[in-house]
Parts: structure tokens; C-alpha cells; sequence
């Protein structure tokens, strides 16, 4: 990662800091606040926390990497030869993935056996999905990136399909007033996720080096500050509006 | 531990990390959610976040002791003369193994005689077990790893026993709807605790050097990761549907 410019490595060094603060931040805001829904809503509630704890912890390895990775002094960029270490995100993934899944099930509330089949095979589904996508993530060439790509799609596709046909049966049957709120959190799963394939297709286009890394970069930490951070604030207003409804 | 790849390296380092994040999320979700179980389960709860609060430290210590094992720069791995410190794994075992066992007695609510006596005695085997292993795990010879691994598989064989003969009367007066949990948990810590001889073996079959510590560390950090953070994951639910069932 030769030829980065001052203005690239610093982006990504605040973009990181930025969202560590935000994580850190949810995370507290979430556990403060769980007792403020009704107890049927508190594990989601606290789940969405744990996701934006794992966030935070791996942002922090993250931002720690990236410093590790460049010498910066008198306004020049040079490599120090420690590698910047992009596993972290995968790492994290294959942790808060899975859960992201399981607090919008576990937020709607279905009777007990749909919850845990639909959390099994969306988390499985999460999780093969992540798995998959690594290998290409540290390929060198883009054939060896889109084949693994393409592979982790495949996973990627049933979850969106389940989200939206699976899941939309439920989401009906939700109470009149938290349904629009289940719909926006839903799509904003969809759309951040949807963010994750364009970024890692970025090589694709020839986009290469110092330009496909800040791209990169920049771009998953703007997918995961929506689909943790944004994502997790919803699903605790979803609770709390569910818990009123319920109490009057 | 000369001539480790940077893949063998990265892959130990990533699981260290990961193992850390998922032991000190799973922590944070059971303390956190411990009052959403009746009274007579929290202790049970409690215990299991302990038992990963203990593991967080100890993964950790691992995690620094193994990055200051290597210099990694321009993707070369030395090692830097500074041990690895494999200690850390026994010293933890020592705390979490006896204190895992009593999580699965307290969350069966037996009465406190059957409590008391059961955590006692699978406890002082579990340290026992602990103990006899760990002169064969520093042992740089076959035979006297052999010789300690077959002492301490004594105490182990005499859990796992206990596990199905001795506690498998109280599993059959749990409540119908929990039984099929307990039963789970029992299993899964019978498998995930199948996984450390095999581990422990590993040098047996001629394995050595760097392929030997890839797959003792990543061995081990899965055991422990199915053993601690899943069980505990799987006690909390066991609490909390006989909490649902006796509020019933």
C-alpha cells in the first residue's frame, strides 16, 4: 500500500475514530436504557448493544492497526511495513452478523419456535456468508475476488429473500403502529448491506492500491456504522413503541 | 517455534482476537440479562459470565504474549526470543473448568444437599484433571506427555460419567420443556470437552513444530470458545424458559 497520500490515510484514521466513538457510544446508550422497554423486548434490546460492543472493540484493533501500518511525519505518509490487518473486519463480522439478524427477530417477538428456527438458519446463513467472502477479501488477483464473491452471494441472496418473503408474514402481523418502524429497520439492514458487495467489488473496476483501499475502507465503515449503530437505535424504538402498545 | 508461515501466524492472531470479542460479549450479555431469570436461576448466570470474564482475561494475556512471540514486518515472521506463554491456558482451565461444571449443576435447581455434593466432587476432579495435565503439556518428549495426559484423563473419564450416569437421573426430573436443553448443554460440554485430549494429542501423531502450535492454539481456542461462550449462551436459555415455565 505504497503512494498514499496524507489526505487518504488521514480520512480513514478519523473515519475509524469517529466510529468508534459511535459504537462505544450506542453501545452504552442500549445497556442504559434496556429497562426502559418491557421485558419481552430487553434481550433484543441488549443483543443490539453486544453488536455495537463487538463493533467498538474491533474498530478500536482496527484504528490501532492502521496507525501501526504508516510513520507520518512532516506531512509524509510512509509505510513502516507492520501490514494493516483487514481480518479484524471479518473477525467482527463473523461475530455481529449472525446477531444482527437474531435482535430484528427477536425484536418482533414470533412464538418461541419460529424465533429459533429463524435465528439458526439466518445466522447460519450469516455466518457461511462471511466465510466465504475472506478468501477473495485477501486475494491478490480479481478473479480469485469475484469467484469467492460470488460464492458468498449465494448465502448473501437467501437472506435478503428471507428478509423480505420469510420474514414479511410476519412483519403483517406486527402491531399497526411499530410495523412501519419493523419495515424501515428491515430495509436499512437491506440497503447497508447492500453497501458490502459495491465495496468489496471496488478492485473490480480497477480502482487499485492507495485509491481502492481508502475506498474500501471508508465505505465498510459507512455500511457498518448504518447497519450496527443506526440499526440498533431502531430496533430500541421499535421495542419501545411495542412495549407502550402493550401497556395501554 | 521456528519457520511459522505468515497464514499460520495471522491465523492464531485472528483467533485470539475473535476469542476475546466473543468471551467479553458473552460476559457482558449474561450479567446484563441476569435479572430477566428467577431468583433461583441467577447464580447459574452469574457463574457462566464469570467463567467468560475469565477466559476474556486470559485470551487477552494469550493475544499480547503471542504478538510479542513474533516480529512480523513486510511479511516475514521472526520470532523475537520472548516465549510464548502457554501457561495462561492451565491457569484458566484451573478457575473456569470446575466453575463450568457448577454452572450446569446450579442451573438443574437440585436440592442443596445433591447441589453441593455434585459441585464438590466434579469439581476437585475437574481441578484434579486440570493439574495431571499440565507437566505432560510442557513436556518436550512423547512419553512423558503421555504419561500425564493418561493420569489426567482419569479424573476425566470419571466426569464424563458422572455427566451421564450421575446426573442423568436429575436431568429426567427436569421439566419437560427444559429437559431437551439440559440434555444439549450436557452434550455439548461432553463435545467440546472431547476436543482437549484430541488436542493434547496432537504432538502423538508426529506433528511438530509450527504445525503442531497452529493446530493446539486454534484447537483449543475452539473448545473453549463452544465449551464457555455457547454453553453459557445455552444456560441463560435453560433459566430462562424454566423461569417462564414456573411463573406459569
Amino acid at each position: 500500500m505504497q503512494g498514499i497520500s496524507l489526505f487518504q490515510y488521514s480520512l480513514v484514521y478519523n473515519a475509524f475514530s469517529f466510529t468508534f466513538a459511535a459504537m462505544a457510544a450506542t453501545t452504552l446508550f442500549l445497556w442504559i436504557s434496556r429497562n426502559d422497554v418491557a421485558a419481552p423486548y430487553r434481550t433484543a434490546v441488549t443483543i443490539s448493544g453486544i453488536v455495537t460492543f463487538i463493533a467498538a472493540y474491533h474498530y478500536l484493533r482496527i484504528f490501532n492497526s492502521w496507525e501501526a501500518a504508516f510513520d507520518v511525519r512532516n506531512g509524509i505518509v510512509q509505510a513502516t511495513g507492520y501490514a494493516f490487518n483487514d481480518a479484524y473486519r471479518y473477525v467482527d463480522w463473523l461475530l455481529t452478523v449472525p446477531l444482527l439478524l437474531v435482535e430484528l427477530i427477536l425484536v418482533m417477538r414470533l412464538d418461541q419456535k419460529e424465533t429459533t428456527n429463524k435465528a439458526l438458519t439466518l445466522g447460519f446463513a450469516a455466518a457461511l456468508m462471511i466465510v466465504l467472502g475472506y478468501p477473495g477479501e485477501i486475494a491478490t488477483d480479481i478473479p480469485t475476488r469475484a469467484l469467492w464473491g460470488t460464492l458468498s452471494a449465494i448465502p448473501f441472496v437467501y437472506i435478503v429473500w428471507q428478509l423480505f418473503s420469510g420474514l414479511g408474514a410476519s412483519i403483517d402481523r406486527q402491531p399497526e403502529a411499530a410495523r412501519g418502524l419493523v419495515k424501515q429497520a428491515r430495509l436499512l439492514t437491506f440497503a447497508s448491506w447492500g453497501f458490502y458487495p459495491i465495496v468489496y467489488m471496488a478492485p473490480y473496476v480497477h480502482l487499485s492500491g492507495a485509491d481502492a483501499t481508502t475506498t474500501i475502507q471508508v465505505g465498510y465503515t459507512l455500511a457498518d456504522l448504518i447497519a450496527k449503530a443506526v440499526v440498533g437505535v431502531l430496533i430500541f424504538n421499535i421495542a419501545k413503541r411495542k412495549s407502550n402498545i402493550e401497556a395501554a
